[in-house]
């Protein structure tokens, strides 16, 4: 089969087009024929250096998959032939990923795709809306009436965020640069900051009356978590997907909670996602779709800290 | 009435016995002749520099109180003349601390004294015992089975947390010197470990066969907060009643939350905790019980690092 291997970590022109063994599957998973891949920062980070992830290279990159059920293991029940399947792969020490014709992965993981979404729009879901689906829904338990704050509201992980904030019956501010805040209005923010022109602390208090808002998840970590603390009320809840720098001195003087989310693996989670889409709450926002042979120039796009919605490798049909 | 007035930042020397107006409670306020007041490791931090607290001097300090109520302010219900009581007042702000022979307090953060405890006990446990009830019981929400790590587990919070914690039914590693470890063992902490001979996040890693424990409450803040990120098995649930410095990005990685807990004001939690001492489930651990007039001599110990147990000061009868 085709697949973007990674043979040395580097810059985006490492990336390989090779033929490569179709995998099998054993017991308890699913082989999958990939009808398309979306690429998310973690490909680039890794790309770039996938020691942290205890990557053994060579590699096939890529963590997020759409596609149809070719063949199932011994004991798999939940799937068989011919089914459309979602799912995101392990990251950690996976040297299989989705940037190939075919994919192996336990059945457990992965989930029926939503039949009123395309291949492409499918794959675009699963690492970032499940990382925006955990941290809002499980971690934040955003409740109705609430008003959150999400930073880099129009990227991947950003635009489920608004989405299912929205969905869950809360008030969204959510920031973005100068180029994405038709973006954001256009996925259903009620307050769009352009985090270059003004202080995105100073909206969030004027927003809620100088109280600071119930929740807030950050997409850009750094020193966007100790500003979060600021523009945070006491006992509100804040998530980052990413580390943080910074005096996080007000957490403790606001009784305010910390959640750091790194998404795991669970076919449960995707199918509730798919439960948005089907009932028209949720859609991926999708940038582009290039083909498999191009994956280095979406990664360039992806090192340019591309900032609206994803983008989708299209692998076969 | 007799007090002890702060009349500049500085060391304990700066404290002075004097004689001040005694207050007037007002609406929804109880006037509390107090019998005895608790001190803690904020009555230091806040003698040494209290602007972070927007004090205004001279101020009379402590947070801390068991008494009995002398009047009542228009339409207060919940206590009248002669009831004992204890508390914690506001901390942020309020120039009327508990060093004092009277206090005037809302009636809203003061709960029935525990019967069997004398006033110089009860007054240990209001700040110290509900940072550690609010930690454990409301924030970290330990449940019965789990394994609970307890930095500083002779202090003042900490001594209340160790029983709290095994109240709950959990398995519970806690730490001190090599002076407390008896201590700890009396509180009932089934694992105790001396920081200065062996390390924390070993010996946590050791008890649960290298899977981390459940959760963790620090008292000491600082680098114990990325510490206990590698202590705590992923998904697991942190602590702190202050401030941290390292490295957080563990905390996304293993999908751990960390919570900020300053104690806010509240009669509820008091009785709550009145009802562990009276199940015979939790008790205060005191070290000493000085004179008024020792202010300055308790707050030396204060700045020692004492930690075993509360320093008392007993005020009337």
């Amino acid at each position: 089969m085709r697949a973007i291997v990674l043979p040395k970590f580097g810059g985006p022109d490492v990336l390989e087009l090779r033929e490569v063994p179709r995998p099998t599957p054993g017991p308890g998973e699913v082989l999958v024929r990939i009808v398309a891949s979306g690429t998310n920062p973690v490909d680039a980070k890794i790309r770039h250096s996938g020691t942290w992830a205890q990557l053994e290279l060579p590699a096939i990159i890529g963590y997020d998959a759409s596609g149809v059920v070719e063949a199932v293991g011994p004991g798999v029940t939940r799937f068989r032939e011919g089914d459309e399947v979602f799912y995101t792969p392990e990251i950690f020490g996976n040297p299989h990923g989705t940037y190939a014709e075919y994919g192996v992965v336990p059945a457990a993981i992965a989930a029926r795709k939503p039949a009123r979404l395309s291949h492409a729009e499918a794959a675009a879901i699963p690492l970032a809306g499940g990382t925006a689906y955990e941290a809002l829904v499980r971690r934040l338990a955003v409740q109705v009436g609430e008003t959150v704050l999400i930073h880099g509201g129009a990227g991947g992980v950003g635009s489920f965020a608004v989405q299912i904030a929205k969905a869950a019956g809360a008030r969204v501010i959510a920031t973005a640069g100068p180029d994405n805040q038709e973006t954001l209005r256009a996925l259903g923010a009620d307050v769009c900051v352009d985090y270059r022109a003004e202080s995105v602390v100073k909206a969030a208090l004027r927003e809620t009356g100088g109280q600071g808002v119930d929740a807030v998840l950050t997409t850009v970590g750094g020193s966007t978590v100790p500003g979060s603390t600021e523009a945070t009320r006491p006992f509100g809840r804040i998530a980052t997907i990413l580390g943080c720098d910074g005096d996080l001195t007000p957490l403790y003087l606001k009784n305010q909670t910390l959640h750091g989310v790194f998404l795991s693996r669970e076919g449960r989670r995707l199918e509730e996602l798919a439960r948005l889409v089907e009932q028209g709450k949720l859609r991926p926002l999708v940038d582009a779709v290039l083909p498999l042979e191009a994956a280095a120039e979406a990664h360039r796009r992806l090192d340019s800290g591309h900032g609206r919605g994803k983008l989708v490798l299209a692998i076969g049909r």
